[in-house]
């Protein structure tokens, strides 16, 4: 690097270094915020990269899409205008584990995206590998390309994924590596290192691609898309696409014998690989091992695109050397005569201690310094988009001099991930998962545009025609359930003929429509027969108006639930609290404190290795405190 | 590499190592020949990757995309499918020199290349790095790929392009590297130079890609595409595409300069870069060091694609670095406010000197190996594809049994093209132009169908429906001029106040249509007003009618010219003859001679060394053994 000749090549407010899912929504929230924006990608052709598996959404991961859209982000409108599959899962459970889940054309995904920060104004798009981060007096100055561009910044945001120090791991074989061939990150990584940053390592697995030509789909079954397409984005009206199936298919006794055979040859085992891996979305070896009982797993075979003939084998990520590849996946029906056009892979990389960041994601010891998705130890694009929307988001506030977004556990999804990942030691690659969140029937997706957007309109990220789309669907919402509220249905023969016809018992006194939409035989749409005033709401309203009458009693249970927590989210803690003095607090409990340094009551409870004694003790002394400050 | 465990992964007729615009070739023309064949590629998202300029054909190279197209290839059908603007350059000049470019939305193309490779019977496409060739008995027996894979070949076609040792230069920096991020292949080429293949080493660059809306495009010139749309390939019936502009803009004095002032710091001229650029595609850098008196360049600036904002700055690649590169392209109008997106670059590889190869483009030394495109020194798009074309063919046939498909220099451009880098040192990327042919009034890219179709049927490429169409086309046209022939035009009024109207001398004796069109004023298509019996002709046809009436006395000199060539072609040299025993011949020709092994008497005047008085003697020796063997 001695010759490296550098220069000057301009100043931005906020620099993303990444394109992913992180570093995309950053760049937006950003720029569309008003700041003059920089995005730098180590390559234009490998922006918003579906580098595993080629859908967006999926159980608690929808979840985080909606919440981001509704946010004014821009994951849901982009996987909107590449979908080819779209599906909401677990329709049979309640409302509150509802999720979308869409597969994409994945290079219509990329082309969408990259077309869309092409056209963003304030951003600047360009190539570019990261070499090192410029700080001063604990504050960014700017960052040196490996061309030797120096760009100024106000605020800095690493969105780097699994590129840094990336090593590929195929069996016996490893090279240094970036995801699906591209190149590594490894000045970078050293750099961070070099400020002082704990570093960790993870490693993910990708599956096979094979060709469509060489599977024998009656061997599977069929998994259609849904016939009611529910686009992701609340600002998309209506999907019409042709939806292209998915199939499912199963491992057996043969695939997992190979496995065990041979699992010598698997680097996890062979104790070559020091990352650790994602326990939510293990390798197949991984669930024969731990699951030695199970005699089948599930194989999902899935669409790379419309105009390819590449397909994803969801279910069978691996680190085997390709010969064992080869042998395993021919056990599966349906993969008989399989040709494997990529061979799958695992990819170990840098990643930090995301406990070392403020709930805004700002690291604690650089100001303006902040990290979102993979690089924090997450898994998954939507929890990298999430967190690039936030890291986006408070970045500009901060250099607006304004508080951070911090959304909390009851409010989003997101603020339930960002809060884990700041609070808890994570040993894995952390995923959404709905049984994450306390609250979940109230943080549903379907209502994350009610939750979120107002907030998003505040903050300037959301559009006033999102806000208004929103603030009409409330109020035609509110309209139409106060309305069945006031409407009483009379018994008469007419009536009670409709309870028989659908099989619910027969009314015996003057009820409103309100409390009869309650009972489990009826629904607000069975009910438009008998109901002659109702006006034509739209489908979001609708499903709003359902689900707020039937579960009234258990979201007016939660409500009063987020109220306890959010009492002790409203007992702040200072920075400047030093814990090691305080009376009665347990050893441990004073490191993880002065460690972590908690902004509330309510954060320190979720600390592990904080007691409920040690947070009785915390009440007391600011009690204590505050009358001091009398 | 001790580790790697190897296994068979399968046995293939033919397998094409690297999937760039010779490889693909190649791999078509093998599998519909029937051959069971195995494209490799190093990544399945590089395919076909139009890694410089955004576009297709253009003088001389168009000929070479229609002689493919003729011959059963896929290159014209891939851009007719992916084409944004369609111009047919040089129409003011003679027919010979009228050559097709188009401008392909790069992404489209590759993806369009790639679903075609796909669907393709007989074609397996897989991602994965080739390390090593086996050979036994001097004759290819199988590959090797860095993941253990071993596929046994009876012929193997090396078309790796710039992906040998490829390193890449910008400014004081440069780094291992293929071209455009991806990962360079280094094993492979030390393979080759075990196995006593003679290598050189080329480089060749590619200007920076910028932003459109950074651009003032009211201080540039226009380039429109043409009003009547001409397809590429001859199977394409029409095209319907909204032509998308290009733009002209010029370097000027302010530009020369800093260029000049800079011109230590680009590592062609710092003497860093061991590889030879190409001399018809130069570096801005080089164009102004080498044409001191011209005080400005021509700078086409073209678009990538239609949904991208990415352009493509023609004639501006440099090895400067970033800081002189974002200067330098600031002086030029129109880019005043540039911001670039991509850097530009150079790359430097590693290729075979292609005198080592046999017309057919077997390596002479062993059995079933060829080499196509790049890598035999070749710079472009459509040199590549007419060798990989050709290779591909010729594997094929020597698998058959069938002696190879050589194209002379009086049939193809093609044959120019290998003819010239078979036989002829290169001492920098070879590029084809039309005045590098002999014959080009008969080489034209308009009859390349009629030249070429028939041959590429014969040898079971070329489809029956395309064979049919030519036939059609050649019928009606033969038709239509036995016609004219016979058509008597008589001098009378009407006609007299027809030629005074279209500006040329009245007739005074009966004539011919046919003799009619030959004068300079009349066209074929301006006739039609006095020619009341004339069939609707197909576009191509009038084309052939035209041009084949008005250029009859060159085209038949041009004709006995070649007869002349083939006499001297059609003496066949042995490849057993010892040359050193030939008294007569000087000492350089015995050694050229002797090295080469040319096939023939007219391919032997053609090598540089050997004198006319070297090929007498020649003609003599043959006649004393032609005598001898009697």
């Amino acid at each position: 690097m001695e010759k490296l000749f550098q220069y000057n090549r301009g100043k931005y407010d906020v620099i993303v270094i990444g394109a992913g899912h992180a570093g995309c929504e950053s760049a937006f929230a950003s720029a569309r915020m008003g700041k003059k924006t920089l995005l730098l990608t180590i390559s234009l052709d490998a922006i918003a990269l579906l580098a595993c598996n080629p859908n967006i959404g999926g159980t608690g991961k929808g979840h985080l899409v909606r919440e981001v859209d509704a946010l004014g982000g821009e994951i849901g409108r982009i996987i909107d205008k590449s979908v080819i599959q779209i599906k909401m899962l677990n329709t049979s459970k309640g409302p509150a584990v509802h999720s979308l889940r869409g597969q994409a054309d994945k290079n219509l995904y990329q082309r969408v995206m990259k077309s869309t920060l092409e056209k963003q104004e304030n951003l600047d798009l360009v190539q570019g590998e990261v070499v090192e981060i410029f700080v001063e007096n604990n504050m960014v100055k700017g960052i040196l390309t490996n061309t030797g561009a120096i760009y100024e910044a106000d605020a800095i945001i690493i969105a780097t994924g699994t590129y840094l120090r990336g090593r590929v791991f195929i069996g016996e074989i490893n090279y240094e590596s970036g995801p699906n061939g591209l190149f590594p990150a490894n000045r970078l990584s050293y750099c961070l290192k070099d400020l002082g940053i704990k570093m960790r390592r993870f490693k993910t697995g990708t599956p096979a691609r094979v060709h469509r030509d060489s599977l024998d789909f009656s061997k599977m079954e069929i998994q259609p898309g849904d016939e009611e397409i529910i686009p992701f984005s609340f600002m998309t009206e209506s999907l019409d696409i042709e939806q292209v199936p998915c199939y499912l298919t199963y491992t057996n006794e043969e695939t997992h014998k190979i496995i065990r055979d041979n699992i010598s040859r698997s680097p996890m085992y062979a104790g070559e690989m020091e990352g650790v891996g994602p326990r939510y979305c293990p390798s197949i070896e991984d669930k024969v091992v731990r699951f030695a009982e199970k005699t089948s797993h599930q194989v999902f075979v899935e669409p790379e695109g419309l105009d390819t003939c590449e397909m994803y084998v969801q279910g069978m990520s691996t680190t085997f050397p390709e010969d064992v590849q080869i042998k395993m996946y021919k056990t599966v029906p349906g993969l008989e005569n399989v040709k494997i056009m990529r061979t799958a892979y695992a990819i170990e990389y840098d990643c930090i201690d995301a406990t070392q960041l403020k709930r805004s994601l700002e690291y604690k010891e650089i100001e303006n310094l902040y990290f979102a998705g993979q690089i924090n130890g997450t898994s998954g694009y939507e929890e990298a988009a999430a967190q690039g929307l936030v890291a986006g988001i408070n970045a500009v506030r901060k250099l607006n001099g304004e508080d951070p977004l911090i959304l909390d556990r009851s409010q989003a999804y997101i603020g339930v991930l960002i809060d884990d990942i700041v609070t808890k030691e994570i040993y894995d690659p952390y995923r959404m998962m709905t049984s994450r969140a306390e609250y979940r029937l109230t943080l549903r997706q379907d209502n994350a545009d009610l939750r979120l957007t107002e907030i998003g309109y505040n903050i300037g990220l959301a559009t006033k025609e999102r806000y208004e789309k929103m603030i009409n669907k409330k109020k035609e919402m509110e309209r139409e359930i106060g309305r069945l509220k006031k409407k009483i249905i009379t018994p008469n023969k007419e009536i009670n003929e409709f309870c028989e016809r659908i099989g619910t018992t027969p009314l015996k006194t003057p009820t409103s429509m309100y409390d009869f939409i309650k009972r489990p035989e009826i629904t607000y749409d069975i009910l438009k027969e008998i109901d002659d005033e109702r006006p034509e709401l739209t489908r979001e309203a609708r499903i709003q108006v359902e689900i707020e009458i039937k579960y009234e009693g258990y979201i007016a249970k939660q409500l009063k639930q987020i109220e306890q927590f959010k009492k002790l989210e409203g007992k702040k803690l200072s920075e400047d609290i030093d814990y090691s003095q305080i009376k009665g607090l347990r050893l441990e409990a004073r490191q993880r404190l002065n460690s972590m340094k908690p902004e509330s009551v309510g954060h320190a409870s979720r600390i592990a290795g904080v007691s409920p004694a040690d947070i009785n003790v915390l009440l007391i002394y600011l009690e204590q405190q505050r009358r001091l400050n009398k």
